[in-house]
């Protein structure tokens, strides 16, 4: 694929700015935000990467608004950078060359929930938990968790997963329709509310996890699920972590149809029983929960005890009592919080790479060996049912050489997952972080192809510029 | 989105194709073939649609040669149109430009079965019933399943689905990765084998469905399942086609994993009962199965017995044995064959939309009422879990006025189905037949980004011309 047209992305003029930033006044009046904090705060401070503000932050209400200031950068080259919650990673919110952040915190109406169809029509800014807490009462829920409350338009625009993922799958399979504001202000439905559809390209597809760089989310048609009648939960230390991941496959090729399943390492555990008072077995250890009939779920249970057993896992312990479980999902759930508390004063420096299943635990050891030879404190947290797992490693942000060490580590850490078949990324997506492995992970044909997508929808490139592709 | 490029595509000159047939001939020898009845065989023959014959046809066997004959029809503008096994309904293979059909036949190597992974990689030329005989040995099967024995080429490249949608998705859901040669002849890989990934835009999912028109895939790594321990599988008659739809509403609801749940109108049961020798109730019936465990798969069909019950449908008849399943399931299999035995000599041309699940017996009443008002003889049949039905009206096609009054007919169809937020095609794609209903499906902005990325992706416009979108 040749690629012509580069144009070279810069920050823009004065003048670009003075205009846009009138304009925008006279459009928002006090939603227009061009404090230093505000500014400062919408861009990403989690990681390493700087934290890079926008020269103004707006807080849109509508489609129609969302489109007019982007008509209005686009007339001037500035750009335009999506902010849902802010709980990304990757810098994907940060703004290299300047322009406008919208936020789409006051987008949170939740439009249609169509309980026939299972599915439902909202604002990119309403985050998961207000979306479930929403749809409670009519007994449905929206699968995907992937542990902050973050916006369902983040979630989708980066292609978010999580703990259910095993079961109800990622944003890519739960999203039907988007409406998008195109990088020339347009505005574009990419599919229809029905459950399946071949007519032409998968524009939704391409927009779940496009990070922002080809348009701005504005409206998202989700599929929804049924409250499972009963879920049962429960937690099985293994001697191993190839224990645990073998007892992972085997729960997947029977069919088990398990809603989560999720590996703590041993460190991680440890973490939990200080952070969350608990008293597990310092032991790497499965997390499961089994969604289904009463009869379903119990049998469930009862077939993945054996095949932990069978693996050399237990005493498997289940948690029958709701609040029972609430607490130890709760404990998995506030991991991250669970691993900053063992090194006070630290930055944890997440990261996450899937490789297939079978690769996992040699990876998981592999990856257990590196932290220990770079004298980090790192602890891992899986999705094993996905083959995808995290690493948290707690970084003394004021000692170059323990930043030098972890930046190491990471980049070994995707190079070991590179040559497993696996991805630099299983859910947290690109942002400015993983666009160096992306040529190495895809090729120089498919990342070319990347930019000839980008090139072709943003051919100004002022849809947040400077993430996934560099132009 | 302006696109300020558009090649008017044409047929290629007669020194363009005397060259590519010589290039091809050193290539490829006696796989390159030019006689017209095989040319006319590898175009669309099945409807309405004219059979466009291409100026040869070849048959590749590997990725290289594959390369070779795209980048030498590249070299003379010259149409490349992909061929698998034909099935398609609405002119996918028809070569209305001339050009070259590349017929995959000859690549059917199933290169790599991981059991672990439950994953695969496949030549395209692979059929699903050859990959499923040979998948058998080690407990998986691949669930997509058209009907057809087509080839999972074809199937991916039209985002096929079927019978078992409703619970294990389409193509587009199975789909890890692909192989695929560029319209300028180059070889790219969309993703890696891991299980999810969220590094960089969606170009998997952008070439599932696209009919050929941005590349020919070469290779496809497929998601594969656990053959169930238990399969339970059942007919039950209802009093109309509301009542089985919302039995259909309620088991999805309920969270019952439905694995097919197919509907057959009264005329399309008289048509199975005579071609299949049945003495089935002339009225509406769904066709149920269940997958899971011996005692999941019952407590699911205990399930379904009581809401069909509740809607007034039943008795519910169990096929507790293989053969009674096979049996029945081999009627709902030949529908099309029953069909097109009510009237000898017709032709059945098939056509396919979906609707949101709640707007289901309303399109489908109507299309039948619609169906008696034209004196048409048009059984229907349905994928109900997903609000996807075909309709099959069965043409005499020396008369021109039921020719034209069977296009009126499937016109309604489609409008029908939009204005009920569906779509035009559920599962058939878009080939030549859906062209003109992309831009009342997704509006000018979408249809124009389509073209945008067509034309990003195949600037001189080789690959498939006359398909999906016109340039």
């Amino acid at each position: 694929m040749q690629i012509d047209i580069r144009p070279a992305r810069s920050v823009p003029s004065t003048e670009a700015l003075d205009a846009v930033r009138h304009g925008l006044g006279a459009l928002l009046g006090n939603r227009l935000v061009t404090s230093l904090a505000v500014r400062q705060q919408h861009a990403n401070t989690l990681t390493w990467i700087d934290n890079q503000a926008p020269d103004m932050v707006v807080f849109p209400e509508t489609t129609e608004e969302v489109s007019a200031v982007v008509r209005l950068c686009a007339a001037h080259n500035v750009p335009v950078v999506p902010f849902g919650t802010g709980t990304s990673f990757e810098g994907h919110v940060n703004a290299p060359f300047g322009g406008v952040s919208v936020d789409t915190s006051m987008m949170k109406r939740i439009i249609a929930v169509h309980a026939e169809d299972l599915d439902c029509v909202i604002e990119p800014g309403v985050t998961r938990k207000m979306l479930n807490e929403h749809l409670r009462d009519v007994g449905l829920f929206f699968p995907i968790d992937p542990g902050a409350d973050a916006s369902l338009g983040g979630m989708t625009a980066t292609r978010a997963s999580g703990t259910n993922a095993v079961r109800y799958g990622t944003m890519k399979d739960n999203v039907l329709a988007l409406k998008v504001v195109l990088p020339n202000g347009e505005v574009m439905t990419t599919s229809r509310r029905a459950r399946k559809s071949s007519a032409g390209y998968d524009l939704t597809r391409l927009f779940v996890g496009s990070e922002g760089t080809l348009g701005l989310i504005t409206e998202i048609t989700l599929k929804l699920q049924g409250i499972p009648e009963a879920i049962s939960a429960g937690i099985c230390p293994f001697p191993s972590v190839k224990a645990a991941c073998d007892a992972t496959i085997l729960t997947i090729q029977t069919g088990l149809p398990v809603a989560r399943i999720e590996l703590l390492d041993a460190l991680q555990v440890k973490a939990c029983n200080i952070y969350s008072k608990l008293s597990l077995p310092e032991t790497p250890m499965l997390f499961v929960e089994f969604h289904g009939t009463d009869a379903g779920a119990k049998e469930q249970a009862e077939r993945f005890g054996e095949i932990a057993a069978e693996l050399g896992g237990g005493p498997f312990e289940w948690a029958t009592k709701a609040e029972e479980r609430s607490r130890l999902w709760q404990a998995r759930h506030d991991v991250y919080w669970a691993s900053m508390a063992l090194r006070p004063g630290s930055r944890g420096v997440s990261t996450d790479v899937c490789v297939p299943i079978s690769r996992l635990s040699d990876c998981i050891e592999a990856t257990q060996a590196d932290v220990a030879a770079s004298g980090l404190i790192a602890p891992i947290v899986g999705h094993v049912g996905d083959g995808n797992f995290h690493v948290l490693p707690l970084v003394d942000m004021d000692n170059p050489d323990e930043i030098k060490a972890a930046k190491g580590f990471v980049e070994r850490l995707v190079e070991r997952a590179l040559a497993m078949e696996g991805t630099c990324t299983g859910e947290h997506g690109v942002g400015q972080g993983k666009m160096k492995y992306l040529e190495r992970e895809h090729g120089p044909e498919a990342l070319n192809l990347m930019r000839s997508l980008k090139l072709a929808i943003d051919p100004q490139n002022i849809m947040n510029p400077g993430k996934i592709v560099s132009l």
